[in-house]
């Protein structure tokens, strides 16, 4: 892909992220229709403002490039084989969302022939976009203008801030040992801030997220927006990210990122 | 008091709050003179955004009201058995506020002969303040107006969205058990957000929140929003909060108070 295209299509993830916010925020702390699509026992919220959102950006997308996929939490999956396919989440962390809390985000990946090449974390209700690309460009859009993303970098793991969401609600009991093991071996863990822990992470103000059993459209939009401001992202083992999710380690740098993983698989930790 | 006397220290606690912003807004997510106030294995983070918010806000109490007392978490106590004494925590969640994550919030309460008067939950960088008094009046102040603040009322413990902040951090074992008896009794948790949660439930957006260990400025300015808005506020046990903080119960209405209060001190809770 040559820059050009890749800032054309830039520009085109801010204005998508601009149709899910008109979708979004006349539903946030008010009447949202909300609903449990989970099992019984397995409480899934979903509202009419991620479906709305998902809807918004869908269309935005068909009408301006027709041939590419899309794969949405709301909608599923439309030619997820072409060339170019967007990975979507109009509100990751729904559960914030309804307990009015302004930590959930949008999400809004690209893939170009399989690999993450643009990706964005929208917070509305904050004016913020975290957006980054395969050409090696990161930065935070708000209201007042723009400015680099960078990840903190050299920090020793007993100096890391640390976070995940939910460890009692995310994590099998290998993986919340494993998460015990992080926390005493680091200075500070923060919980329950979903996607927009890793714009933190991406904006150099938290070191590193831990998360587990995530779906592609939970994960897949920080991948270019890490990467391109000097942070690694991969498995709990230090492998890359495959493309359906799963266990995710975002951190600074790389060397930050062995040494949680190092922990992680400990024997301590597992 | 008179209801004159009462209006005019709110709008007082409204200059507060923005004297507090104007020190602290600079510093988030800034170089913030970050220092570790904690015993060795209990950091305990401290910036120069807490110190300077805490003495403009001592500053322009002194000025005004130079026969007030005040109790805050940076600088002490003053006067602390004069007629009125205020309880200040300029950044309640400092842990939050140093990873950039925008749910700290400035506590800002007034004591009338030893009983809260007033008292306020201010985001700056959101640009709100949750205000309320014992004359009966809760409101949300932004930048576009005010709403008044109201609890989500009849809500059955089974369907109630609950909040801690840091489960593992923050209760002995016992108070874990009951946390997390009193997560399998009701729809969702949310976690990580401090006083930022108190707010929320004075919104109506979540149902009830728990935090055990809290100092007086912990929780006392929250106390004339929560009754204001119609919600419950006292101990694990259900009794009235005493003037030095604990273990806290919010909720949004008496009945679901004493539902939380009865599994947090069932055989399975405890």
């Amino acid at each position: 892909m040559t820059q050009t295209a890749l800032d054309d299509l830039e520009a085109f993830v801010l204005e998508l992220n601009g149709v899910s916010a008109e979708a979004i925020l006349p539903l946030f702390r008010a009447e949202n229709d909300l609903q449990d699509k989970g099992t019984p026992g397995a409480y899934d919220p979903v509202t009419a403002a991620d479906r709305r959102a998902e809807a918004a950006i869908r269309h935005l997308i068909e009408s301006r490039f027709p041939e590419h996929g899309v794969i949405g939490e709301e909608y599923g999956e439309d030619r997820s084989d072409a060339e170019f396919v967007w990975v979507l989440d109009p509100i990751d962390g729904t559960r914030a969302f309804i307990a009015g809390l302004p930590v959930w985000s949008t999400l809004i990946g690209l893939r170009h022939r399989g690999t993450p090449v643009l990706g964005s974390i929208g917070q509305p209700f904050l004016g913020e976009i975290y957006i980054g690309s395969a050409a090696g460009r990161a930065r935070l859009v708000t209201r007042a203008g723009e400015r680099p993303l960078v990840t903190r970098k050299g920090v020793e793991l007993e100096a890391a801030l640390i976070a995940t969401t939910d460890p009692e609600a995310c994590f099998n009991s290998r993986q919340a040992r494993a998460w015990t093991a992080l926390r005493r071996s680091t200075r500070l863990a923060r919980l329950g801030c979903d996607a927009y822990a890793y714009a933190m992470v991406a904006a150099g103000t938290l070191d590193v997220v831990v998360e587990a059993g995530l779906k592609c459209w939970d994960i897949e939009a920080a991948v270019p927006v890490i990467e391109a401001a000097g942070g690694r992202i991969g498995d709990w083992s230090g492998r890359p990210l495959g493309r359906t999710g799963g266990d995710v380690v975002l951190a600074g740098d790389a060397a930050l990122h062995a040494a949680v993983c190092a922990v992680l698989q400990s024997p301590s930790g597992t």
